[in-house]
């Protein structure tokens, strides 16, 4: 713990010394003033004048054209909660940051002070008409469901919330590759999700129509299945009743341990701590296990392989199988941008899972999917998008 | 019309040729998974924690530290009127541009698909956590009273509405020069505005504490006086009402030529083609005429010497004496994040309008304000700020 302790003040120590992790960059000279007239005033003015007039040439025109507004409230910050904008912030500008140096993205960090879902959803409709996408991000369940619905049908630009899609589709990748390892058809697979909130639900969502028929999502109540009642008598509602109707067919109920019965798969994308060895145990031989909370995963790699997992993958890069949202939403917005797509659908996220798995040329147990810095994978997630 | 038609074809064929005339910089390098994990994850989960808790290290650990929004809704662009957020783009990124180039500020252009004083204040107090500044910019008066001072009340960064006070600060420097050149005084030099919005206003508030006594605004309907009354009997109200109080103590009545009657000085900040040789020629002796409407003037420089003035300056670069916001805002934001300065007083107006002028040593007729390309400038006016 103390060594913890000191590598965190010696993060921040860093990030102070550092300042901003990304700027601006002038993509025209400023020499003289015929530079000056051409790219500012007056000839500037010929520019606004036509875009008043065909708003639909901002894409050509300005950075509309290669911009992304990386957008969160800061409520579902990383495993740290609800820290709002400015614990938000680092997160944001970090994504900046790699949409920049993994896809030429110009994407610019926008950490809101407001959190009522109508008036995130009011600020971004209000901002976007200069940037060309939004990733959403760090918005918690379930708010995160109406503001993204609502920005998809508002606007006529890309808005993705990657801590939903992001995840599903390297999740997807991953599984896609951890099926063949074990050499079990991924649609015979029976899948446990632990966690209901942004990650869990669009993984359900996206296995679903993978072809994946038999997935337990669980809440901190335990499994989701049509006419569960909590403890107060209450129906099942939103987002986690849509669940209900189409998932967990058997209709299991319970806790981890009856979910995790049988089960081929454990999807954790809900926090630290939350299984055993024994757990592990009781699933089917052959077990894939992603423990993807981070930085501390739901089970760590050698404590799943004791109770018998042959595939284990997290979120960090110390151990084997990183499965990190950075594998796809640069190439995602790259491939929309490049693409002039307004609508991320989910041929798109199944075919980016896909084209993700197969950079991998012989999967592994100790190799499901490609490694952050593999040049390959902003490309072949960018030529998914259509 | 002609030739005049085809340039702005021309520009415009350049701006899509171009793109974006901004993009986004890497400020650390991504090469190995060390460095992923500092400035990305797990590092930044450190720099989140630390930032939720101290919000105010922002400045020192974020893009924060650096940036400014330039922020419109596009309600009164350029010379250009009401023409909405995209045709509002060019000039933001514009200025985004010059933020770059000439005094290394990461400015980012946030166009606003909302028109209402309310929504656009709601707006850029959400946004304005990841931001170090925020510059308003062509927004219509007088909405562009209430939100700047809504704004500037409300957050805890330095706010400035450049259409206001970047010219007021640009005219005020000319100012203090051309009266060296007529040799008279500032305090008691005769000064007409011409227009009574955003620039005119801010102007008009500026000379004064500068120590001009007698300024006499018009807005369309006349000079503004004590105890106008509009064609339907209404009183002067909100603004108009304060500058009446404070200005015109000859409680000059009229148009623009009785205005000008024996006057100094004309500032025009309203539109082209209001003035002709005859009205300059009502002007007292030594008389200095600024016509900054762009790109078509107010009167154009030799017909204003043929009714005898003696000092011209316009907003263009092909005439001499360009005064132009851009010799202001690039320095007032540079100084203003280098000092953690909150508000923009009017003390750093005063200062700025002073550091911009002493830059001419020797003011004449044709030279009364520092060149656009003046490496000085920015030094200039970031070190009045204060």
């Amino acid at each position: 713990m103390a060594s913890k302790k000191a590598g965190s003040r010696d993060i921040v120590a860093a990030y102070k010394k550092q300042g901003a992790r990304i700027e601006t960059k002038a993509r025209v000279k400023l020499g003289g003033k015929e530079d000056f007239s051409l790219w500012y005033t007056p000839g500037v003015g010929a520019a606004s004048s036509h875009l008043a007039k065909h708003p639909e040439d901002a894409r050509r025109m300005s950075v509309k054209k290669n911009s992304v507004a990386v957008i969160s409230d800061g409520s579902a910050v990383l495993g740290l909660g609800n820290i709002g904008p400015y614990g938000a912030l680092p997160v944001m500008e970090g994504k900046a940051l790699i949409f920049r140096e993994k896809a030429g993205v110009d994407a610019w960090p926008i950490v809101l002070d407001v959190h009522e879902p109508e008036e995130i959803i009011a600020v971004a409709k209000a901002i976007a008409p200069a940037f060309g996408g939004i990733n959403l991000e760090d918005i918690a369940a379930p708010k995160c469901f109406a503001v993204e619905r609502a920005l998809i049908e508002a606007l006529d630009i890309p808005v993705m919330h990657d801590d939903q899609h992001g995840t599903a589709i390297v999740v997807l990748a991953g599984l896609l590759n951890a099926a063949k390892v074990v050499k079990k058809p991924l649609a015979k697979l029976r899948v446990v999700v632990s966690g209901a909130g942004a990650a869990g639900v669009a993984t359900a969502g996206l296995l679903a129509k993978a072809g994946v028929r038999d997935i337990v999502l669980l809440d901190r109540q335990g499994t989701i299945y049509a006419g569960r009642k909590d403890a107060t008598g209450k129906s099942l509602a939103g987002v986690k009743a849509e669940l209900a109707a189409h998932t967990n067919p058997r209709k299991v109920a319970g806790g981890l341990r009856d979910a995790l019965t049988g089960a081929d798969a454990l999807i954790g994308v809900s926090g630290p701590g939350l299984a055993t060895a024994a757990d592990i145990a009781r699933m089917a031989p052959g077990a894939i296990v992603f423990a993807l909370a981070n930085p501390i995963p739901e089970i760590f790699p050698d404590e799943a392989k004791r109770g018998g997992a042959v595939v284990v993958a997290t979120g960090r890069s110390d151990f084997p199988n990183q499965i990190n949202n950075a594998l796809v939403f640069p190439g995602i917005f790259r491939g929309a941008l490049d693409k002039g797509v307004r609508k991320i659908t989910d041929k798109t996220k199944l075919a980016a899972a896909k084209a993700l798995a197969a950079l991998v040329a012989k999967p592994s147990a100790d190799k499901i999917i490609p490694d952050l810095l593999d040049p390959r994978v902003v490309n072949a997630v960018a030529n998914s998008v259509r």
